[in-house]
């Protein structure tokens, strides 16, 4: 099924992948977590993006989680598959699996290990490549404190003429940048923020959206700040925004995917622990976390789902 | 005279500093130029800023430009003084000097030859050391551009717990960082964004106005982007904001001073040279410069003023 | 069969991976280069490494590559396996199968796509996971320029703290840690120059060799600075040290593989395409190319084997 | 007097600027640190660099440091002027009132406060109006930890065309740049290394000196390494390197000019406060710095002269 474009914009959260004490792949907390996931009016998943620990997975997991996430996510929403790959015909084929698979969009971190020779030139052949052969539209994934590489405006409009390449998740958190892109290639290009730390300055620079792990325990507040903002609540929207940067600076650049699955357990989700080299967090940073996600205003979901 | 700092919002030029062929301060230039500045509704002027070239300037020469600004700045607007030296004792002094001609404020860069030395502890001394002697409020003015120090949230609290430092003119483009600052000192201390490229993020997060090379050039432009804002118009406030990103490139960080002084020429100000080692630009930037700034839509004010 | 450390010293080439016009690893073609190099008293060589585009290939394809190598290099030199991949559990598995093919040590790279998370800590589990788990040596493999990440001397010296980890390959250039790294952890732990153009600097203060691209289609003469040092002739080591670096550069900062195997092509060895997202040289740089090795002096091997 | 640049090479320490209590230049103890180094082979001094505190210095203080120097120093040695100011014509003026003072030589720092802007050109532009105006030779002064501008070989290559200007300070720690250098401008362009860390390897590929912090407090040292890497002693030079590192590294990168005030006053020189915004060691510094110096092998030298 082939979406309307127009439609991708709202709050994503990049789901976390569960492991089991052993540290396979914990099918059902996944479930556990969509049951609750799926009662926000959340736009969609990215699943298998920074936070699902997708680099960390072998190629038969990454399929396994496709799989069971597209069987979670309701048909109504995006199911966007993070499918970058060091080499691009690894990218290529994981982008077909995941559209098999019915993933709606595929998320395509630029390849990062030979960073030097990333010119504009070798990735526009990159993106070209993934996007001629893909059968679901593309999204670029600036991600500079993974990859180091920032993207430029220039790179990205370069790689935004292939037809198939229809937006961005950038979550390096330049402003000017967003503002420049949406600027010079329209709003038909779909920026979304890469981060909830700086949502509302995208969404005032032309944003359409976030893909925010800070969804993943905050729907709410998330779906909120996008709400306020929609709505000319300027006001309300700079306050909740300002009260979850903390929030989502433990989560996300201070301490990452275990951040992220320790604030699950905290708050009632199914974290659980992070694959090695991931280190999980010792129990005072958990409990420097649990104040931090306190003075956020973040609490449980009431609803034993989870 | 003390103002109120409830006052202190809005949108104020960083104002560059003009020459003469032989290279001296051009003090009838500057007049000319504040003719026309006057006429906008702008909050007040920054002098000897970076764009004032006030560290290439001479101890003398920076009084001279002082009194003379304070000559054609209306006592209804804010006057405030680049004042940062390299040394602590050179600071305090040329702040007292500035207080005496008659600045309302300090804009106190931080020192940033001995960088790698320049901890907390460092930072917070000197500027308690400006604060204790200034007899004007002193804000602290975050430019890694140019200091290769980008002050973090902590250490701009930990400055700020100093009464007499009053807010930040922030350059770094970093609007998470400037919610975190609103989100943990409050409003009442001062956050100006930088740059014009990311005026309205900055504001949307609770930045009360910019000082903005651009708008030395696009007065009109930038205190339109801030009345949208602040009269809830987000569309016509992001269209704008837009807009002036690739001019506001062109006179920052594209060609900096050279590029401010060159607009100024095109659209009728008084610019002229810079001051070496900084380099005018060549014929073929200007007219390229040219095409930016009437695609960015600016065009020559009217009067004869200029 | 369990080599003795104190001979790990020397020169080697960390090979480049030859395909064919389909892409595909072209064994015969490894034959051939092997055929020539193993006429020069190379130490030993580096299979999988960066200019071995290991993380361009899929898991078959890097043990059909060890497999190969494993042939062709004498049971009389060293052969070290790349290993590092994204996570500690595929690390492991790759470092066992290369240990079982016959590799004598593995060389592994720090984990990096959670650069971020890449504690001290977290990387001393991961070297130990690793170290725990194979039966053959390991070396660090520092590469900054691959993996953002740049092993500090603590960090080195932590992970070496563990029996199994026994030197490193260090391509970062900073021979002041080097030689604080030789000073504080002996010369039993064995450090090697990661490029040829700071070969002999890094001898200077205690390297015992260096993993070098350039030693690829200079072996003669990557040997005889060696020599020269290890002869204490200063001046010709210095001579030809710096008649090799902007040969050394142009096949590693700035043109990367692709650069060493045009040179390769154009020095009668087996070089052929890169892999994508890598980009071939362009006619005009391969021209480039071959005045810069004409001017470093490098000529065809004479004999037919290439 | 003009001197033979051929003898322009060895070691030559960038002298502290001692303080009184008031924090005013100490005229006297830098007579006594001078009575002590002159016992040493010293090549010569460089006055008012980044160790004398030259930037925090007021435009008389200069002068004087400059003139007191010039009395300490014999004759027979070279006193070379740190004159880098931030506009052209103060570093003009500067290097010519240096020249008037007898300075042999100028050391003259990249101007940096407009990093962004100092392309090739003007860097070329700056140094060529130095360069005219000089009466005394300049050598380029390259501190990337300072100024933030690491100058690469081509721009160094392109200031160095101009006849006045015959060699560099490099403290960038990038000995392959420094390789390319005296590779493609030959030796007659005299290269220092700009700190101990990396003297020998400097040395290795052609530097003819270092302008080094840690000649100040180990004179003896840095000569001996020199001595014995020109006399061909390499694993005598390679063993004292390794064993000046972890020193040299307390009294730049770590502590800066405070570390090396405090190491001079715990060996007997005049070391004394640094000026704000530098802060001066806490007393559990100056003990951990002690345990490095005794560490390194440093003791007070025996004569009380200082």
């Amino acid at each position: 099924m082939s979406r309307n474009l127009e439609d991708l914009k709202g709050i994503l959260p990049p789901i976390p992948t569960p492991f089991d004490r052993r540290g396979s792949f914990a099918r059902d907390r996944l479930r556990d977590n969509f049951r609750v996931w799926n009662r926000h009016a959340l736009a969609g998943f990215v699943v298998l993006g920074s936070n699902g620990e997708g680099v960390l997975l072998s190629s038969e997991e990454r399929l396994d989680v496709l799989r069971a996430a597209r069987e979670d996510i309701p048909e109504t929403r995006w199911m966007i598959a993070g499918t970058g790959c060091p080499s691009t015909r690894e990218t290529v084929e994981l982008t077909r699996h995941a559209a098999r698979i019915g993933a709606d969009a595929a998320l395509v971190l630029p390849p990062s290990y030979y960073r030097g020779r990333m010119t504009r030139e070798a990735l526009v052949r990159h993106y070209a490549a993934v996007g001629d052969a893909s059968e679901i539209p593309v999204l670029i994934y600036n991600m500079p404190a993974c990859t180091g590489i920032d993207l430029d405006a220039g790179t990205i409009a370069a790689v935004a003429a292939h037809p198939n390449v229809v937006g961005i998740k950038d979550s390096g958190g330049d402003v000017v940048k967003m503002g420049a892109i949406v600027g010079s290639l329209g709003s038909e290009f779909r920026v979304f923020a890469g981060s909830a730390g700086f949502l509302l300055p995208a969404l005032a620079v032309g944003a359409v959206g976030g893909v925010l792990a800070l969804a993943n325990i905050a729907p709410a507040e998330c779906l909120a700040i996008y709400d306020h903002f929609v709505n000319g609540r300027a006001v309300e929207a700079a306050e909740l925004q300002r009260r979850m940067i903390p929030v989502n600076t433990a989560v996300t650049s201070r301490w990452g995917v275990a951040g992220l699955k320790a604030a699950m357990d905290i708050l009632g989700w199914e974290g659980g622990p992070v694959r090695a080299p991931l280190v999980d967090l010792t129990p005072p940073e958990v409990e420097e976390l649990a104040s931090i996600l306190e003075l956020g205003g973040l609490e449980k979901e009431e609803e034993g789902g989870r």
